[in-house]
């Protein structure tokens, strides 16, 4: 049995479109940190970081969304996996790329212009966090000139993992229209019909009272 | 050839690291962002993002320094490599969980303990980013309770992937010795004779100006 960990509202829905476009039936516990089942000792157990989302495959347990997902993808085999050495090796490159380049200056991006409450949020931050994105992005608009997918002509877990840290872009309504192969590629990514679950997400964010706050926020 | 590009100063330092481990011949270019290199139309025909480290191997190109050294290990096969599945999942999870958990806080830590100037170090940001740390730190200090190394009994490229994340721990004197367990593991580690160029790292980080900086350095 293949088991995910984790509300549809946190990260989880990364795996969960993973596993909907493998095909793979999965029994899902909507383990979330409101209530704190995340921090109770049987979920410790499955991931002693108590953190969600995490999975368990026939005993096997692991956690980091995309960690899941490559490995997902690699026990399946087929186009979504890696076909040799070298695409294995693009697929953590842009996993990482993702990770160390988008995810916080989006998330930062993203409550300055939506989680946060209209009130406190701040144009100096968005600007600041859209700036930092330009970088990456013009690497990725760059990347897809001549190419319909991150690896070339097929979707593959570079693209899902890449286009799950982005999620944020249009649940914040963030305006990457300067981006246009980007933009593209993404809106083709996130309306995929096994990607749906990202677009229930619906949080907000109480902006933190001080700039050490802040600072914990994104550290 | 292989080419490794990328200061030692610079997380170049990581990918030096695998590639002695693996015993390969390399040629070493310290291309460095000080001198401009870094956006140079030759080097961003090999890293179009503009950073360092990146590899060229026979022609293929690599960026991410933690994903080099997963391809790296993975070509050259033997102890460091994965031997099945499970242990690429695992190799994978324990590197992305260095980046999201420990990569930032340790940063924090490190520039208000050592490489901010003496004067501008906040007391404060060093005890938030050691709370941040105490998190990760126990997680990975429990799993290390009765193994030598991560993925148990041998040393693997996940244990070198989450040692070069920490070697600021030694270079700006973070306290460990509240978990025994990842000390002696941190220090087995990184005392490795193919890890060195880790200690000839010597640098100081001007403190941004304004809390707005101080986002910007961490996002």
């Amino acid at each position: 049995m293949t088991t995910l960990y984790g509300s549809m509202h946190s990260r989880a829905n990364r795996c969960a479109w993973m596993l909907k476009e493998l095909g793979i039936d999965f029994h899902h516990e909507s383990t979330n940190f409101l209530d704190g089942s995340t921090h109770s000792p049987e979920f410790l157990q499955i991931n002693p970081n108590g953190r969600i989302p995490a999975l368990e495959d026939q005993g096997f347990t692991l956690f980091e969304s995309l960690a899941i997902n490559l490995y997902l993808a690699k026990k399946a085999g087929g186009e979504l996996a890696p076909q040799n050495l070298q695409e294995d090796a693009f697929m953590m490159q842009w996993t990482i790329w993702a990770i160390t380049e988008i995810e916080k200056p989006l998330l930062l991006a993203s409550a300055n212009n939506l989680l946060f409450a209209p009130e406190s949020r701040n144009v100096e931050e968005f600007n600041l966090a859209v700036k930092k994105l330009s970088r990456p992005w013009d690497v990725l608009n760059k990347h897809l000139e001549n190419k319909e997918y991150i690896l070339g002509d097929r979707f593959s877990a570079a693209d899902l993992n890449v286009a799950a840290v982005m999620t944020l872009v249009p649940t914040a309504n963030i305006d990457i229209s300067a981006w246009p192969n980007m933009q593209a590629w993404l809106h083709k990514c996130l309306e995929r019909p096994a990607a749906d679950d990202w677009k229930h997400v619906n949080f907000t964010i109480p902006r933190p009272d001080t700039h050490l706050g802040m600072l914990a926020m994104f550290v």
